[in-house]
């Protein structure tokens, strides 16, 4: 998906939500467990009933892949139902040398045909540039991660009082462009979003950590927002897990309209 | 596998070498497309020829994933082959908040039954504590990588001269101890290992970059090992694609020798 078509859905749907997929085989409800493909079925009931209030669906990974081949056949049938009209973010946190990032590349954009795929900067240019070489494709890069492991390393200040995350935020706009760039910041950090936007004004955020991490939108969208709306919300476990009785589809889908509300009045 | 019992299998094998089976199905021999499981013949074939040379296997895992679950199958068979006396290495480095972590660890220490994963540091605590708490179980942690975006991030330095890599081995040992934590160094950056051995005295660090990547077996030997050896050297593609022809098995084990005859005198 193109950026174009990403504001485009998002003003079409009055909404920049991305509902978080972690899908977690323990947590869904006990009367799905007698279906064929249980996390399956629990995604498409999710997906049936929050796509009009949503513009994006971020699978965890781990989630899936945690339950063997099995987890894996549920994802590619997730990926395969959510409608082209959403885009898709692999939250896979990869990050590798070049001949495995294209791996990874093929894995997340061939064999599943995700829209993006999130990556940690440690190891480099070579962890982004093989996914950055797909067209209409993106990499969705940690910048400032929404959990308290975030001050271990983040935050580290060079001798010019630059932080890593700021440093990570600058030096790959050198790698990628806002049309196949983005970068994690998390809701837990509402301070940060002005000086963020000073470095990367055009990007898009993806903005994890509101719902149970605690974070708001009306705190990210002070000073997150921008010409172009910039920002895709994430709220997971808040949505997915609103119930655990036969009605979790329609607890899901007022969860996300909730927080759509929320998001109309900016858009 | 403990920290004992690794090494106990080091003085045995005479050799602290590692395996990588980077088994990328484009490049083995054409002759095993016709298998049923291309994937696991050729792993099973590489093992047979080395394990006498070797102490260690490590399946880099987006080789694996790129083929869906299909792969994720092969890996399985994989796992479950290596013989007990060799430690097993999940070369995913993940990396990610807590709950997902927990997924991770439950993949690859439970699904599938590696003695370790590799883990990116960029998350903090939260990316590495979920699989601390498996007993012999490892995280082997980035710190200094052997590719060229090694330079990106991980060399940063804050005001009181520390390197982002010596601030990851310095912090992470509050984490986990040299019985369940190592770190990976790089065979690139020979003249590093004096000093990160004056950080990380006791732990096993794991060496990949050695072969293709250029780096040398006595290089990294003359200030990286300790006094219970303390390294696993890792090679790839200069052992597992030596020869694409039937041949392959035998001069895999040919490659895997003449490593493991360099480390001999040493150990």
């Amino acid at each position: 998906m193109t950026r174009e078509d990403l504001i485009h859905q998002i003003k079409a749907k009055q909404s920049f939500l991305c509902v978080g997929l972690d899908s977690d085989l323990s947590r869904i409800p006990r009367h799905l467990l007698e279906a064929k493909d249980p996390l399956f079925e629990f995604n498409k009931i999710i997906i049936d009933h929050t796509k009009e209030h949503c513009v994006a669906y971020k699978p965890n990974i781990a989630f899936y892949e945690s339950l063997g081949s099995k987890g894996w056949e549920s994802l590619a049938k997730t990926v395969d139902y959510i409608p082209d009209t959403h885009f898709t973010i692999a939250d896979a946190k990869r990050g590798d040398i070049g001949n495995t990032s294209k791996q990874y590349a093929k894995t997340f954009f061939e064999t599943l045909q995700f829209d993006s795929i999130t990556v940690a900067p440690y190891m480099g240019i070579d962890s982004v540039s093989p996914f950055l070489e797909y067209s209409d494709k993106w990499v969705i890069l940690l910048a400032l991660t929404s959990n308290k492991g975030s001050d271990d390393f983040q935050h580290m200040t060079d001798v010019n009082g630059e932080q890593l995350f700021e440093q990570v935020l600058r030096k790959s706009q050198a790698w990628g462009s806002p049309d196949n760039l983005m970068f994690v910041v998390g809701a837990t950090h509402p301070e940060a979003f002005k000086g963020i936007r000073e470095i990367a004004k055009e990007h898009f955020l993806l903005v994890p950590g509101v719902g149970a991490q605690g974070g708001t939108v009306a705190e990210v969208c002070q000073f997150g927002l921008n010409e172009d709306i910039g920002l895709l919300i994430n709220s997971s476990r808040g949505i997915i897990f609103a119930s655990d009785g036969e009605d979790f589809g329609e607890r899901a889908g007022e969860s996300a309209k909730q927080l759509a509300m929320q998001m109309q009045p900016l858009i």
